[in-house]
């Protein structure tokens, strides 16, 4: 523990930021030496600075850390970043070109084409893309997550699409509050209500859901081609994102072989045993009404995505419904995991 | 007005029985003169019998009337029936039996040959089967309204079936406690959660659209043959049902043409100035965050569908969100705008 | 209806500013001509600067005015304010000074000692205030209407003052969103939960209920001498503040004369018939479950408080628990019948 | 870990029976060895029998347990009873006539005067009443703990009676859902709503505190002496009770030493270092928004209470807000820590 690598939080007064704290307390590997925000919290404790809104107590460990502006230099080898998307492009190319690696979660560098857009059960061989980014001295770069949902998405899909090809996805997500961040959502806009629309989502889901399933060819990711369709709803959820599903396969399977496919299916990060890295990526319910958000957003440790329900459809092929915790799995612990990963594959280095 | 029809409600105590109540207080050709219910309130005056669990009062012309078992003879010339499904076979029947013209919210007898599953707007041609309701004495018939989820999304699909037709339909639903009765959800179920499930609901949809938008054809229903897939939630909304919905349409049409479609839709109930026809079976809103429960659900007295976040889709040709009240539309007021349709088209008689 | 008098609404795209457009929308006696608010959306049309966050449309009569800065002059004869604090003292002193008649609901004014912090049927003898405000030329004046929880609570205390005498009130609110405007409270405050604060609540509440229950004398409002005491909370409702009170009064008295003092309460605005006037201003209602926010906050279109579980208590002398409408008897509406009392009282002319 | 003493739980299907099973998953002292329940599961496997509602797994040990009748004999050394009112007295009764010690959460016993009401931290010194209940055999006897509220609200009061004297407490509640057990309150009673009723609980309220905070003097329980008022009202929160209280005191004191006393208050639970003992029984937060159910019901593994707003108050002396997990300190929690003084007193023998 003594050699515990020294990272830094950028937008550590944020939701997600505190997610990073809460998520780092205790991690064997990562020790946080540094916060830093673009808000008005700068150059205060972060124990004043920031207003903790996790259940539980803020970590004694950063309580006394003085939030730095998201400026290199850093005291720390490596940041995580949730920054808000109108200062992440520049905060963490600053942080690339100044030598550390960047761990993101923010959407700024996502489909920039040197940029692994990485789940480590899925796509591991995308980290081949960072002996391109050039542009950074002394081995830095950036490498990022996708959003919430699209990674529960890619996450239900990748099996699928790995045994039996897929054709086409349709998805209605029913997402958490939290994802929003804070202040985020109003409240009048969710009590007796749901709100249909999440401003850039159904692009990112669409988008970002054809990267991460693509494949690494040559120095570029070609992305999978299959069709995609996301209708996005904001519920009166805390944590906890849902999405109801239809895939169309591109070969004929019968319904436990899908089921299997969930079942078993585990990849690199269960085979590395990494710290975060869940026993089971995908966690199969079979009672008619699971999965709940309450009840199954903390499977894994938040970090299992459950899927439900599944069925065969009408129109396309199979439906389910698959829930995840979107600033665990879909966030703060996505972008610990790919550390993980980087650490575990030698691509981090004291 | 001294000339009002006389109507008794069946299932008088639920939430959709005070819905009928409500909706009929101030009625111009219907007054309700008989109340029945098949629990424990038989016997007693309806104000000490039900918890009126609606906003205001209950209106004052019914709460001395006394709550009669949902058995012919009622003094009424015809019953508006909300009960409960497992006993709704039964005396539904017998009160066609017996020279009433019942018309119906509960699901007993909808897919039913000889019986018509109306929406005025749509199918009114549908009661032609009537004629075929042959063992019921005395001009006594049962015509039914569909599930309140169903109603909704044939309303949305009409105009496009008649102008474009439809090949296939993906809606996925959240839906609102209402729908389910009093006490009906528990509250556990839905704070801070979603439901994935709703006994019933997702065959109740697939299976009742095909018939509503159905053809007659020499005395049957020719089910419409698009393919209908149907997933639904419940959600924290006291009333209004939303649904995400994907169609195909059976030949190319741009956006404008779809939206027109919507937009102009108007029927027979509209040209008969039905009392609870609204002006506008569909409406539509740009607005990008829009149809929301809260705020839409009383469009058109409750009566309109909202229909907003139209574009096209990846998967199948377009998309949009519906929405309505699911009590109102989706219940009470469709079996009210039946008895009228019957009424105006000489099918009722004192 | 063509001698309609002509008023101004500041603050008119916020929460109680949109109040005041919908309830003045089919007002016999004002009509809304101008409309002014201190954010971004000066110099657009309301239709395109609002986002209207009602139930149902927009009014048409106002989608068309052109929102202007909160200053004089206003093209009106009359100006409602729901101005927020911060530029309300500004804002409504200048109205005054210019002459205009100034309605607020804001705060800003609520304490000065020339300024009537009026409620109709409380102590309509405080507009001898008026005579006092000398600054104003041309007949200017500005007249308040309390913070909405103090509004329900001096109502519910007022029969008991007038006929018992009140010694002490203890009051415990659950307060609605609404009352903190839009956005207001953020959505991840509230789900499954409940805030026990609200900024500066408590402290109104406690000094404005002594003022409104004070007594006019010579010139001045001498205080009401009773203790109050106030905690106050936030939870997760749209509209509609309750509270739960205890009292102690001045004499014995038995809990049917309690009641009776309730339910017969009338004052100025029932005799004079103003529009807004509610026939109840308390309404007591005896089941064991009542009031609740969603089913009693529209009694009298928004202008009852509701009273119910009346009982004795062991510590002060009875308990019960008030409801009304926040942003109609508590705001908006509260400021309508304030410029009713003023008209039909002569304080007003064209 | 081998020589764990052997529990039942009677009403284990219930939400309090589930919160039981789970708190005795990983117990050092306690092993569950039967389940029993008054309903429909009784003869299924608990795996199959009970609807687990918490989050996370039903714990592996219980599965293939038998659900058993509330009769003696049952396969343990000792009972927990969470059954339902109506039941609970002629099962606990016969338990213990049949030689159990029954810790009992259920109401039926709580008022009998030789029956402990007991809370560890408060009132250790009235299981000298356990020498009275002479009727049972072969050291059967019965134990309870108060209803959940009383339990918060005793813990909050007790360093206060115990240092300056307590005159009256008049205290507010705000209480969670899962106080009613499953399906407990309906979702259209608190969707955008509050209940301001829940039936028995002011009655127990009153009554238990005084029991709890009494005396206990030669053979019976002196109940305490000052006045309790209580309204009771349902909010839309999952877990988490919270009460807005005032309290008037014997004397004077400043208001640090009430903050002292609450932040320094332990008892013999932490002497004895008991399992579930939280370190402070109470503990004081400054944030003038906190406590919160969300965010602070889980303090101390769900058996702290959290006290904040503490200020003075212009009737009473003090007023301050109090919050604990219902479902763990009060009640699962409550009675696992009473079996756990029990054993640490000598009064449970293998």
């Amino acid at each position: 523990m003594s050699e515990r690598y020294r990272v830094g939080i950028l937008g550590a007064t944020g939701m997600v930021g505190q997610r990073f704290v809460q998520l780092l307390a205790q991690h064997p590997q990562f020790e946080v030496t540094a916060l830093a925000a673009s808000d008005a919290s700068q150059g205060k404790r972060y124990a004043a600075a920031c207003t903790w809104r996790l259940a539980g107590e803020m970590p004694t460990g950063v309580r006394e850390l003085v939030v730095q502006p998201p400026r290199p230099p850093l005291d720390c080898e490596l940041v995580f970043s949730s920054l808000p998307g109108d200062v992440a492009r520049e905060a963490e190319g600053a942080f690339a070109r100044a030598g550390y690696p960047v761990i993101s979660n923010s959407s700024a560098f996502r489909m920039d084409k040197d940029v692994p857009l990485l789940i480590p059960e899925i796509n591991h061989e995308h980290l081949q893309l960072l002996e391109r980014q050039q542009g950074n001295e002394r081995g830095g770069f950036i490498v990022t997550n996708p959003n919430c949902s699209t990674i529960m998405l890619a996450l239900a899909l990748a099996p699928l699409q790995q045994r039996f090809g897929v054709e086409a996805c349709i998805a209605t997500t029913m997402q958490a509050l939290s994802g929003a961040g804070y202040p985020g959502v109003a409240s009048l806009d969710v009590v007796d209500n749901v709100l249909p629309f999440i401003a850039g989502e159904e692009e990112k889901i669409e988008m970002e859901m054809l990267k991460v399933l693509g494949r690494y060819d040559n120095g570029r990711i070609a992305a999978a081609d299959f069709k995609a369709s996301a209708q996005c709803n904001r519920v009166n959820v805390a944590d906890g994102h849902m999405a109801a599903v239809r895939v169309k396969l591109a070969r004929t399977v019968d319904i436990e072989e899908v089921r299997a496919a969930f079942e078993t299916y585990t990849s690199l990060p269960q085979e590395l045993r990494l710290h975060t890295a869940p026993a089971h990526p995908l966690i199969v319910r079979d009672e008619r009404d699971r999965p709940q958000p309450r009840l199954d957003r903390d499977a894994g440790n938040g970090m299992s995505v459950t899927i439900g329900r599944l069925m065969r459809d009408a129109v396309l092929d199979y439906r389910f419904v698959a829930l995840s915790h979107n600033t665990i799995r879909g966030a703060a612990g996505a972008a610990i995991l790919n550390a993980e990963l980087l650490l575990a594959t030698g691509r981090l280095k004291h």
